[in-house]
């Protein structure tokens, strides 16, 4: 049988990450591609003790179907704890749903905002696995690049002015991924004005924002939208589990019923044992006492890294210190090939994205990688740093 | 801001379904409209035991990113029970992968075989989620009536004729969703013939296959497949869990990847605890054992409400009994609004499906509606049959 493939998937390949991921699973490999969370993060002695009481109390509703919206009671919660971390996020005209993830929150927006040959605009580089979900829907990516304070909003403004049928302006304000930038709060205004200047939708995604390690908080773009412009998604994967796969949207009630159909029509709902889990996890446990934790044992874990890293690069390598998230974006010197660099690392054991896998055109040059600090314990950030400055010195030799 | 919506979800309406269920979440309604398994079915014990399990011996697996294409471990389990249910369900070439239920396996080979205008055949009237799925990628839907036996094929042949991009035909073959109709071995072979004449794909859902309370198991239509034509779902909501969102799909290794990457965008992959509770019950519960029960409390229910509506409808109401699932399929006596008839159930708290939310034109006049077994108690069943009897009776009067 000939396939005949839709040309949304025709082009379509897997994720770079989790296929390297999937080749990483030898325990011998030195983890710095992945985004995992540390083992140590997970709070498993609480979730163990909520699954036996949610068995205990409520066995058939943990296994039977449920709605689409996500259940109630956690939609209620969620609503106090996202409003409690970024006041203003929901106004009256906004609602909130439970997704499977994330990741589900962007492949509906794009799902239900997107014809063939629209236009997105994304930050570049950019989170592959939210980049593929739109791709999957056949717009025209258009990247915008990267300044240490966000996106460059004067080539922003360009694209705005010159592309035809732009939809959808995708961002992660916090801690950015792959690139560690943080927007300042000037340019998430300015964002947003040119977003409504143009009738853009502008997709935030904060996975990382409860993992500050340093600064100030920076309110959420979705905080200054008054006339329904943005669509946000949160999740719990990185503060609870990412196993669970739940996340949610916040979005204009004029919006959500299509947001709404695409997700039954996806998966029916969201699992409701997983729903049920992080409900009883936010109302029952000290949630400031949970992030100080977590802030702590990735501060430290970012701070050998790139204690480390100074050592092994010796200058050789640009990155800046993000002030929370997961990752440190690096940049080889002129006349590294990147490429044969991971390639060479990889030979060593150690895992690192090449940095091309966060392009908006994945074949344009790019000499930078991308380092994890969250997964690798903590003796294979010491190795695995010094392994990458031995190779590196053989590529600069 | 007005949002510009896709082609694709513009007209998508949220399914009758789940609408009706959200209004019936009230406990005085007898709720014929759901599809829900009966509470009394759920291994609640074990899962609770299994649970317990996993969170003592693999508490970090169970909490962390996974991979997409599902935990290796469970699609061997799933591999080895589903071709024991269903000997030469895989050929060497075929894959099985697990998806958020099955309705994410036909979310998935939807988007992955369609174009805008393409045309979709199923059984008409067929499981309106399904169908909503494959509409939110536009094609056009041509329903191809049923008969007692399975699909018109005569009908199907004349279709396939005629109709340009036919793309796929999608079918329930056992105790169809709503029809309760059972398609016949020989329809089974000659419908492949056909797919296989025409270069369509065959898009096989089996969420009841297990759920068989008379009669002779029918081989499934993928066990005939030589071609890679067929593109298999099934599912652990009906015999397990339908909470846990934990289903399957067997394909062609040639068109599998793509269904990969497209739930890579679409969840990353399936909440891995769920995962997990799956593949300790299959491998550590007497399936048969456990298929017995859930078949012996279902052909009750059956049993139940068929002996009630011969009792209330006196004949006036034509239905088949179904060998297996979940549904009965009911229709009116010509001169009977079927749309007044549901409405004035309601009023009466008794809650059915209106038969035009299962067919490909839901404008198309339908005198039928659909009766549920397995989510009413037993004295629901008996009272709710007695009050669906004196409303006929008050339109036939």
């Amino acid at each position: 049988m000939n396939y005949s493939i839709s040309s949304r998937m025709a082009s379509m390949q897997p994720s770079a990450i989790r296929e390297i991921l999937k080749n990483t699973a030898n325990p011998d490999v030195i983890p710095f591609a992945a985004g995992n969370p540390s083992p140590d993060a997970f709070p498993v002695k609480e979730i163990e003790n909520i699954t036996q009481i949610i068995f205990g109390s409520h066995p058939v509703a943990a296994l039977q179907y449920s709605v689409t919206e996500g259940d109630g009671h956690l939609r209620r919660t969620v609503q106090q704890f996202a409003c409690g971390r970024e006041p203003d996020l929901m106004r009256e005209e906004d609602e909130l749903i439970i997704v499977s993830g994330a990741q589900q929150g962007i492949d509906l927006t794009a799902k239900c905002l997107l014809n063939e040959g629209d236009v997105v605009l994304c930050e570049d580089p950019s989170f592959v696995g939210a980049l593929n979900a739109i791709r999957s829907y056949n717009p025209r990516l258009v990247g915008i690049p990267m300044e240490s304070d966000g996106m460059d909003l004067l080539a922003l403004e360009q694209a705005l002015k010159t592309e035809k049928n732009v939809r959808m302006i995708y961002v992660i304000p916090n801690f950015q991924n792959p690139s560690g930038v943080t927007m300042s709060l000037e340019k998430r205004r300015a964002l947003y004005r040119l977003a409504k200047q143009y009738g853009v939708v502008i997709l935030e995604d904060n996975p990382y924002g409860d993992l500050r390690y340093e600064g100030e908080h920076i309110p959420a773009i979705k905080t200054l939208d008054t006339e329904g412009l943005v669509v946000y998604c949160g999740t719990f994967s990185k503060i609870i589990s990412p196993g669970l796969r739940v996340g949610y949207v916040v979005a204009n009630r004029a919006l959500m019923p299509k947001i709404i159909v695409a997700k039954q029509c996806s998966d029916v709902h969201t699992c409701i044992l997983s729903q049920m889990i992080c409900d009883q996890f936010l109302t029952s446990c000290n949630m400031d006492a949970h992030f100080s934790n977590l802030q702590k044992i990735y501060r430290a874990k970012l701070t050998l890294m790139l204690d480390a890293m100074e050592e092994a690069f010796q200058g050789r390598v640009a990155y800046a210190r993000p002030q929370g998230g997961l990752f440190v974006w690096c940049t080889l010197p002129q006349g590294v090939d990147m490429l044969e660099f991971v390639q060479a690392a990889m030979a060593e054991k150690v895992a690192v994205v090449p940095g091309t896998a966060f392009l908006a055109d994945q074949s344009a040059p790019c000499s930078s990688f991308r380092m994890n600090f969250s997964t690798p314990a903590n003796q294979q950030i010491t190795d695995g740093v010094e392994i990458l400055g031995r190779v590196l010195h053989q590529f600069i030799r």
